[in-house]
């Protein structure tokens, strides 16, 4: 009874300090994390990263044998969302196999989400959640069209410029990356059309598919600010 | 009677069951178009993709057939925007021609359209619609707006580039180029300015017109969310 | 009387018509203009684009001259916005002087404005307009804004990468340049930070920066949504 | 009294004039400022140019003890924001040391924030305030998923492209420098993934990620909208 309101609410202090103490973990490991990953790292850092991790990882499973003790309807919390990451987040550790897991890892970062509580910026993520409903359908409808504009660029991007640059626009899968880096407007500049016939084709493409990817944003924007 | 009920309505199952083999059909050509750009690929597999391109556009032709077959007032479909699109998709097939008409088939995309109505999302479509109409006008203002500040902005880098970098803003319609991927955003890197008047032409103009390129889509989303 | 009706309104047949000449002869001057600056023009494709700007100057003359001979208050056109615009649109033809005028014909694309009454888009212009007004705080704001957040961004990455790179960060104004296409999000990719310092920094200003460009459109594309 | 008068308000004459002559100042000093990072200065301009950044610092300091002796309560004045940001502005100039102080006069451009309110703009701020207030837990919220989304980004896209390139992805943290020219869409061109797995992945990444960066500015541009 006591240990389920420190692990799992945040209206007492106990449970505030649980809470901050297993994000304040959480981005040390992320950060750790980061930092095996640099070259040139001297052994003693690397033995140190190391032990942390294993420190780490330790502490996450106690907190998560906690929070399946703590939890009321024990089937509920293991097969839930945060149930799950909770445990892919140490999984990697104990299972030695010949995949790389490591990258794993990385799941410990949507555990982030769930310290958002103490914040008590819950309001804010509900609104957010139903400004998402609100437009989902426009969402939708924006999304398969992006990939109708991304399609027809890219067919029409290799039929322009695939003689002039068989390296570059080598297939219709080759061109889908210049049409990715194009109308998110990025555009690296490692490909980009030069015949006459692919430059009028993308400013064609840009000045009808540019509001393809921008309206998205536009309408979760407007939905948000309706909301409040 | 029975016909027309499974190839024009989607609210009998048989209906739904039609309109989903032709998705899956289309989606399933697109991708096989796709395939046949890569470049390397196995004399078995290259017999393949033109086999099965062979098979769906008889599936194709049967269709149309079906759709006129079933339409009440034949005419009226075969002049129709989707009746021309579903002969566009496949005549090329058919016309043995010197002119290179495998990209016809991209027309394929735009049937994809009509099978939204299978999704149901029917009313977002027409939200689209009415949120264009809503807005045309300003649309219209912008699109020749843009038109106007691409102009200038190719004359005038014309001006203060062409004799620093003849090659690259050899004359306006080059330049052309160089607007386009700038007021866009894109900015690939192949042309750019040189001399401190081109760049502060190009400061003035990006601080103008960055808007004309950025307010379209704006519009569009709040006339979307107005009409939710 | 009946001259009036014909150059100044757009209600009479003939008065349309005068517009729709007027506007076709700008947008050929214009493409002309575009075309001479194409190197390797043959001569007497050269000689035909200098004739064609000889007759069409010669009409944009006889037009100023109708439009004077039928203004009521000749003096309020010669000085008004329209009229001064008319006039340095001829004018760089009959000038011969060392300074290259030719420029100045780019003039003739603001003409283009005059003719959109012809389309009956005033409400849309007058909407605009009426939008810029409602907004005009805010825009001066944010360009104010836009000015500081380029200044600091120009001076901090001069301190980060003048060192590493003395040639292309030489000074706070060549470091402007990078400010400009980097806020704009154009990137062309000609000058950008290798230091990590320089880079944390391209960081931080993108990210409270990058609003600073991206909001005027957006308050501008709310208040065009609200007075429509 | 009437120095009070003078040096805080902007309702007599002298205040006005007060407020212009030190905003003419600051702009004056950040000119020079910029001017003396010009490589190849002559000797007597770079000597001009001291002696005016001397005689700038020594009216400031005149304008910081003329509001300390106007201040009601000096002790307010001197511990508020505006106080010690005026103090910063000179005293790089009074004290010799071992670091480069010089940036520090940057500070001054703040300096010009407080003039704007000569310029009657007052409520222009008071609004882009209520509209910051308004939005700011949404601002929080996507400035924390912005931070998520750049370090996944980061740790995937070198998953993907360290092997193939180790020198440019060397590590998670000069991945993150890829994550945020991209996500921005800067895309300067000096990173970028090559193989098919991270292209795939910058794909999905910015189709996820483009709204985290590009939705702040709408919600504030609605804000003010709505404020207004």
């Amino acid at each position: 009874m006591n240990l389920r309101k420190i692990v799992h609410d945040t209206e007492t202090r106990a449970g505030r300090l649980f809470d901050l103490t297993v994000l304040v973990l959480i981005v040390f490991s992320l950060v750790t994390f980061s930092l095996e990953t640099l070259p040139k790292l001297s052994p003693a850092a690397r033995r140190a990263l190391e032990f942390s991790e294993i420190a780490v990882t330790l502490l996450f499973t106690l907190e998560y044998g906690l929070r399946i003790a703590a939890a009321p309807k024990k089937r509920d919390y293991i097969l839930s969302f945060y149930g799950i990451v909770d445990l892919v987040a140490i999984v990697p550790f104990y299972v030695a196999s010949g995949i790389d897991l490591r990258f794993v890892r990385v799941v410990r970062m949507i555990r982030v989400l769930r310290i958002l509580k103490l914040a008590g910026y819950s309001k804010a993520i509900v609104d957010f959640g139903r400004a998402m409903r609100l437009a989902k359908e426009q969402f939708i409808i924006f999304g398969f069209a992006a990939l109708i504009v991304l399609f027809v660029a890219s067919a029409g991007i290799y039929y322009f410029e695939h003689d002039a640059q068989p390296e570059r626009f080598a297939s219709v899968f080759h061109s889908l990356w210049w049409a990715v880096s194009t109308l998110t407007t990025v555009g690296y500049g490692d490909v980009y059309p030069i015949t006459a016939g692919g430059k009028l084709f993308t400013f064609a493409v840009l000045m009808l598919g540019l509001g393809i990817v921008a309206v998205p944003a536009g309408i979760l924007a407007s939905a948000l600010t309706k909301i409040r």
